[in-house]
């Protein structure tokens, strides 16, 4: 029987986990919930149907996971906690500071409805968490590095958005290739946000508006951009929407360490995403850990779970029989 | 209290786990056991002592995890399901074609004997299966590839060492950067195996050798060279030893996908290492699953197990809410 799963929110995360359901044969979407007027979806899966949010609680016997398709700002603080009661869950919370809260949080209400709830799963945090795990447990002599893009920030666009006289924008995070270098060498060089990742904006300006100012405005503005090399490109908002339209992202988690009776042995560990579509990639890595959670349910596993609590096979529609044939 | 950990079989891969239990506070090593003469092992850790293999069966009470260092041909076929009866035990059993076979013996006597054995622990099969497992898993629509090296393959310099004339020599298995480019490019290219690895060859002859005759039986030798470019040079066996001692070892897993609604999006998973040292890279995945053996052990857990099986924070001897705080 497939594994029948929930969306709830209509972005672009959950048109993602939608296309990414439709690549996994023993999964079903039976439901898209949205708080905005059912009727104004249209969705992508002929057999699902739309829902009022309204209609969250009404639905439990029907579908084996919800996955969480809201922001991490205000929605799934409060979504993820409500739903685990009475839903297997799935979300991709993704302020890193704030985990071990919302962590407590989903674990004593999924606990109180016997359900499980994976949280901040995607790729970072996600799969760039869960790599920095095992490099770390393999070389305990030796240091992490985290390098995110070439890709588009989402909070760095809106940040530009938000000055006076910008119409549009986006922001790219671009890696420092010498920085890459320096760490692949094994170094382990100290690195400053600076000498990490440099910053390029594409701005479209409303009329009037003064370029030098505006430009002058992002470079300076704490903790987004003073403490980068940021370039500003001021363009039309058609060259904006033809060039810039995409949401491609990625990284590296790299790590470097030493072995041997006398340390003399270096190890360069690395793992890198190059995706064309951030949310689409993160959709992906939800649904896979949507059968996971469907599986511990199974095995009456309660409780909040991370990628980090989840035995790898777990991710699979396949046997362990097949696993070890095809993979090992 | 710590893991107390035995090795079976001081060879390059025994040497580097002793190394690698140096650099987890939580293990010690107890005892290094061996088919020579004890009395002609020297060992690094003065608080272990060393025993011959027939005192194998009379330390169960004093080991939790027997970590077997035993080769994939002869040893660990019959090595692994023998201890599995009395030990937890990890080996890094690398004969991929045979791994359901070998793991079907250890789980019959693993069960026996209400132990917990990791089998096939390493990076390939190891680190590169789970990288194969996760990002199949989140992109279903999509191609791995796997590439060696540089490195030196043992049975590749082995099968040159065979040769009448020969007296010494390494091979490293190099892969071909066009390869990995048009692999990362996401074209998703058929290769064959001469596109995607080059081998290269050190050889030092015995006096009076027929250097013509030794290269084309290198370049020619079926399976091994082939179907490979293969160079060879000739080497004194000074310059061989000075220039070729180390075994560095390494290689890369890529997964190249698609997502959306019409699969309009690529994604590259890369996953690679560079290591200085194959055994003691591989000993120090090996240590890292030896604890978690040991915790699933506590646990009640027996039978067979993979790196496939295992949830990832049971590497680390951190707890839950510390992993999740420094790595999520």
């Amino acid at each position: 029987m497939s594994i029948r799963i929930g969306i709830f929110g209509y972005g672009n995360l959950g048109r993602g986990v939608e296309n990414a359901i439709k690549q996994n044969d023993d999964m079903e979407l039976v439901a898209v919930f949205t708080r905005r007027d059912p009727s104004s979806l249209k969705i992508n899966t002929p057999t699902a149907k739309v829902y009022n949010a309204n209609m969250l609680s009404e639905m439990t016997d029907k579908i084996d996971v919800m996955i969480l398709c809201g922001g991490s700002a205000t929605d799934l603080p409060k979504q993820t906690p409500e739903l685990a009661r009475l839903y297997n869950v799935v979300d991709s919370f993704d302020t890193h500071a704030k985990i071990p809260e919302h962590f407590e949080n989903v674990d004593k209400s999924a606990k109180e409805g016997a359900k499980v709830a994976l949280i901040s799963v995607g790729w970072d945090p996600g799969m760039f968490s869960l790599n920095r795990m095992y490099a770390g447990a393999i070389l305990p002599n030796g240091k992490d590095y985290t390098f995110w893009g070439k890709g588009v920030s989402q909070g760095h666009s809106d940040a530009i958005r938000r000055i006076d006289g910008v119409l549009d924008a986006k922001q790219y995070t671009i890696p420092v290739d010498a920085a890459l270098d320096a760490v692949r060498s094994g170094s382990n060089p100290e690195l400053t946000a600076r000498q990490k990742h440099t910053r390029e904006c594409f701005v479209v300006l409303k009329d009037g508006a003064d370029k030098e100012k505006i430009e002058a405005e992002i470079k300076n503005m704490p903790n987004y951009f003073a403490d980068y090399d940021t370039t500003v490109h001021f363009i039309s908002k058609q060259e904006l929407d033809r060039d810039h339209a995409g949401i491609p992202h990625g990284g590296f988690v790299i790590r470097s360490g030493v072995t041997g009776a006398n340390l003399e042995h270096k190890h360069i560990i690395e793992y890198s995403l190059k995706l064309d579509s951030n949310p689409e990639f993160t959709a992906s890595v939800i649904v896979a850990y949507a059968r996971a959670a469907a599986r511990l349910s199974k095995e009456g596993v309660c409780g909040c779970k991370t990628v980090l609590d989840v035995p790898p096979s777990y991710l699979s529609s396949k046997d362990g029989a097949t696993l070890r044939k095809e993979l090992l």
